[in-house]
């Protein structure tokens, strides 16, 4: 997909107490870079206080040993932010510390992925109650009405309740002096994984984080599961009576292929994808050449079934990460230059089959087009490992207007023009849901058929809110 | 090759009076950053100074904006370092000004490629001549030679003359107010190209640096040249009457695949390398996995020979970058397991060929093996894309002593015990030279085969400096 | 004063091609960072750039070694900030780079102390050609008019035009590829001081600048004046028939006592103000203690005159700096306990003279008077060398509004009640202007006694921008 | 003294519970900022954990909210250290974590202020042990030597053991989970205060850092005295029969005018020592003269007693800190420049009488002289309130060695004569001891007259390890 989407982010969480529960969310947070990489935090529980750190930047640019050891306690959770509401500053950053009732040992930090639907509602009640937030987001909201209610009662009762009257995408974790929490919305739209290791529990946005760990996958945090995990082991509480909606985009984008989601690897998911796109729209090319890195497995799979060699002709810088540098005024490409550099030897005089996972906004994909074009490919056939994106996401995932939606304005042909290769074919969404073993009601597909899985008096409240951010 | 060679360092100069010098130096040493990530600098020349901005750390995060807004010019030269020789402090970082007799606008600034094999009689000439090392490293030694040689003759003059006296395998950028020199050692060992775009030159330890400003490829420098770029266009002069001897390490690993070596694509020769080895050395199995991201175009070229599927089932951490945070105790294995995770359905039950384009100490190649078992590989075969490397180079690249050489050790039998893997080919030597399509006579083979390209009496010399070092 | 009043800017400017221009105006800010501390910077020039470098903090931690060898030159100028207008973002920090036409040798850099009063005026005419203002300061428009004006005609003409439009107190330094230009307000409310060393010319906010790097005091830039300085030495013109109106605020609150005023030393104007002080003011006490530093030349004046001894009874810290810690929450008086701490032996028992240069708000001055009763004080009489301040300032120091004006609003008997001293004294106008030895027409007196030298339509308009601005 | 002598440390310690024991520490660690600019250190206590955080440089530039937010706890140590043994790395700074039996909650952090004398028997015995030092000072020789006794004895019994086995003077502060300990040497050579505040204790090397936070003075700790401050309260223990011997030069240099030593503030004592030398040396002069700010209180005290006038006609840059930015070559006395500029009005033509607090190399001094003179003084005639340092300090003070001690080399009549001054008298050592209220044996007069307070066989040990330090 090139950079045209904006990713969600990285929750991460771990309750051992024998363990050095910051350097393994320092880790585990590395392993979970490719979710967000504006901002990285970590919050640390002691029996008395939680202490938090969190800068602007990557995993391995905000934290160094000095911080590391700072962050001595029992209990940890992390977050790498790419912002989906709020601008990006610090005070936007997560996790975020409440320490309204400090002195009764009720200080706690949450950390968020997702988009909360009502959070218009929630800040008119946050406005009523007389809070002041110092953030404009989600995490800010949420966390306020629950230091307000747990003055009142139990921490946990206070949780369900805020819980219930949440509503939206999004996987949470929180961490108290003396347990963890990891919840799951209502609809599992966002993912979130439970993990064991001899001495411990973890909890990450994505099982890829474990095994950085040497931490085994359990399973996943079920719909509407709240799950506590404190000195006396781990409980788990249903807040709702929900059910699978999966967001599909993490199938064949977001995740790491090294991830599991619902007991099956991604990368073999993707293998499908690819294969079953060269059964859907074979042609007869010489190479078959991956978008690096989220078209590759699509892209060997495609090889596999169709017997086209694969190359990777276009190399990726290995050192990528943000820049604040402006690009060279007389480049106007110089965005997908600086990562992809073509192999005009492999390229020159091939028909090419290029395949990619999706298209955003098309403007990557119309570079990377001419890009093979000026090193001599003959002909480009653009093969798309899901379907086309027709909606914008309100839950959590920042595809941006529906102006900026290349195919909620264009037709297949028409993108193809606008792209410039010689044919683009796009994944049958019967195809990409059947390469994932599970059945299609399990999905949130909104973005590809606008079927909202939460109900509508709430997405117009969503519209509303993403039509006011805008 | 995994992480265990250190990687030899980048040199880059443009010289372009209409364009941003100092940000086409910036996205150059960005495409270069695989060649060293210690230290990162570029040098700017003005009529009447040269000024230089370097520290330790990545591209990235050694220059910000404002830093390349201050480096105006006409011309420029960049430089990564990894150490090879002289410790890793700033103080050794390159480019190094000189600027002794600043006052003659005899100013200038020096990178540098390579290993010169005789700094003890270099140093020694220093030492001779009273003048004051600020560093220990062949740069400070050939640039105050420099300094005192351009005091009584022409700068080009002196040049010249202080690298007849040197010995050694290097590229050289030189930077003054007025030029910018390129120089190659007399075996072009080390490599060194040069480009071209519509407002000026470029030269770069690699061609892949060119794509990214828009250059394009010309030619090699060639060995024992000097090219020298200024207002009056480009010049080139032979101070030695040399002969090719390539270092073949840049073949089968350092450069980037999209370099070009000799006027062919890098990628190339490597998956010609794959398929030769697939030939040389075939066996009944499932899957063909490369080693990412170094062994991925010969396990391509394994697969399309061997007929064996392609898997990239070791995914590789896309934020990689040099941390400084300690391990987690309980992890030995760590190292690999933060920059590499199985996947286990794709490997689990599968005789699986690994392929890597060399060997140097064998510590990480052993823990990949045995995180293929612990996947589930019923049976790992390892395959290498070059021959055994049993002694030490001394021409810029530290591979370390004899005694951390597995290969220098071992035999091939007992390494394949040593890693753990079922059955182990290295490639031969002349497939590996036919891969390439030059003579054998044009490469340094002498990590193979200890036939050292540059005479006994210096050898004796580098033998003794080596050893001191360690 | 304490810290009740705000600073204004320092401007500093130097020719001399044989020097290290860019340290001696590191050293020269340095010695002006009284002025300003919440940014710094310093613009280079070479034949064909100019380069700069400014950062948010004290000139001790935006500048360092590799930073100040970057900027080679054969002129400077620099600046340290306190923000009068504008918020406090580095977008505001000076100086500001102006490269519209640079590719003619005409790019600019321009620094700036004071405040132009029709600013509206400029935006106006800024907004009218179409320029787009990268920031919201005097230095910006004027910056962008100057721009404008000099692709059409010389560049002295341009700036002498601009001068001609902008209505204000200010000192102003002008860096070009050729030539640094001074200039100052055609009434010389702030101050401008020309010096010169034996390779150069230097200009400053203040003289005492110019010891630092061993420079001479020469004589005040003049009203209207602009002195430019080129490789063919010292030129002067007029743009306007200006006369004296210098702040008076300078002469006994902020310049430095070493600073020469009107070829006086400002320490020996302060020793006569005590001295007035104690003839128009004696009380019968103990000690003399100032407030420091601003207080300690009138309080040494104080008691040579009356004979009273003479105690630095409140210790201050050596080590300031600006600080964003947050305060300890129970310490509400930590402000001033941060700096100061009174010697109780010295102090219980006394009736004491308590000697300040001025009292703006009041809330340090009433700290400092509880403090000393803290620490036993019998009597604190409170003596200031100078009158009430009952008008805000329009000129570029930043005191606020009338609200906050403690002078504005109460008599002195009434501020003596809210301060809690037993007595309160202001020095007389007369005596502040006779401890100057200059006329009282050459002075803007407008916070005493509302007399502004710059016309009434003007006022008005400057009126409606401060209230703007609040 | 001006920058002529090297400063010992600051130690600072506090238990309360209630409080915010980082920020408090962080503002009194900023009021001792004089005793040590090298590096500062926080240490805090939780229940479980010891966190610290330390760096190179000022407190204000060490520590920012968010690292203060993080160091939570109950109870917290400081440090500010100027390196008297040891090289200056970051390795070096304190406090020192010791976390060798964390399990047993027996992690403590330690930080210390002046010398061990036997510290190569303290490394023998740490050798004997297989301990691993990871830094050269006192500090970790002692820490290591703690941590391994207290794995088989109760905390403060292993303390009591160690401190029995350590000679030198020394003040100590140790923070374990549940208590803070302040130790001083049975000289009670270097200082050590203790205040109390409503919710708790402090300690402290000045007094002066008990203000900063609402501190009340209690007490000294005595010569070989134990405080233990824990939730139960303070207690004491005495480890040694001690006996006073404080360093005199806490008295007329070191300390902050508003700290309290043995009762009495030091201000009113060097006010006395000023006006002694007033009678032991008068002389017939225009103006008295600080050298700031080192000399004031005596120079107030020289000129209330001679009736000569008080002029603080040296103006030192108020901004001070430690730069690493070259000075301006042509400046040979820049060092001095920087900090000092002299008042030519209130110095031309007068014979002033100059006073400090003592000299130690004289560099500085002489530049001041020098200074004084081409501002045009007529005599300068300079008077010091303590006697000449003739001799090394071993216990805390890098006066360097004999060869750099002028007074160690030169008669009082040979050192006039290097400093350029008309006369010299240095105040004799019973009127300085007088000044102080004190009898002369409490006190350590080693530098000035060899009688040092700690017996011969360990001297011998002293030496030797100072001389292998130079």
């Amino acid at each position: 997909m090139g950079s045209d989407a904006r990713e969600a982010c990285a929750v991460f969480g771990v309750f051992a107490p024998e363990r050095d529960v910051s350097r393994i969310t320092y880790y585990s947070l590395f392993a979970l870079q490719h979710r967000g990489q504006e901002s990285s935090g970590i919050a640390v529980a002691t029996d008395k206080h939680i202490i938090c750190y969190k800068e602007m930047g990557l995993v391995q640019q905000v934290f160094n040993e000095s911080i590391l050891r700072m962050l001595k306690g029992h209990a940890a959770i992390g977050h790498n932010r790419y912002s989906t509401t709020g601008s990006s500053t610090l005070a936007n950053a997560q996790p975020v510390l409440f320490e309204g009732c400090a002195g009764d040992g009720r200080a706690f930090a949450l950390a968020h992925n997702g988009n909360m639907v009502n959070t218009a509602e929630l800040a008119a009640e946050v406005s009523r109650l007389g809070l002041s937030p110092r953030a404009s987001t989600d995490t800010e909201m949420i966390g306020l009405l629950l230091e307000h209610g747990c003055r009142e009662k139990p921490f946990a009762e206070a949780l369900v309740e805020i819980l219930e009257r949440a509503s939206g995408a999004y996987s949470l974790v929180v961490l108290t002096t003396d347990a963890l929490y990891a919840v799951r919305d209502p609809l599992a739209i966002r993912p979130l994984a439970l993990g064991r290791f001899p001495e411990g529990y973890v909890v990450a946005s994505e099982s890829a984080a474990f095994a950085i760990v040497g931490g085994e996958h359990l399973r996943e945090v079920e719909p509407g599961e709240i799950v506590r995990i404190g000195a006396d082991g781990l409980s788990s509480h249903r807040f709702a009576t929900g059910q699978w909606r999966n967001c599909m985009f993490e199938y064949f984008y977001f995740c790491r292929p090294d991830s599991i989601l619902r007991g099956k690897e991604v990368y073999s998911m993707r293998i499908e994808m690819g294969r079953a796109l060269a059964r859907e729209a074979p042609v007869d090319a010489d190479i078959v050449v991956p978008v690096p890195d989220s078209g590759m497995p699509a892209a060997i799979g495609y090889a596999e079934e169709s017997g086209v060699p694969y190359h990777e002709a276009l190399i990726k810088n290995r050192y990528v990460g943000r820049t604040f540098i402006e690009p060279l005024q007389a480049q106007r490409e110089l965005g997908v230059r600086m990562k992809l550099n073509p192999l005009r030897e492999v390229i020159a005089g091939k028909r090419v089959i290029l395949v990619d996972d999706s298209i955003v906004r098309g403007s990557t994909s119309r570079e990377i087009v001419r890009m093979l074009r000026q090193a001599g490919a003959r002909e480009v056939h653009f093969r798309i490992s899901s379907p086309p994106i027709r909606y914008p996401c309100y839950y959590g995932i920042d595809f941006g207007t529906y102006e900026e939606l290349i195919a909620a304005n264009l037709s297949v042909e028409e993108i193809a023009r606008r792209l410039g290769c010689d044919s683009l074919h796009y994944l049958s969404l019967e195809q990409v849901v059947a390469a994932t073993g599970l059945p299609r009601e399990e999905f949130c597909l909104a973005c590809f058929n606008d079927e909202r899985p939460i109900p509508l008096r709430e997405q117009m409240k969503i519209s509303k809110f993403v039509l006011e951010k805008q």
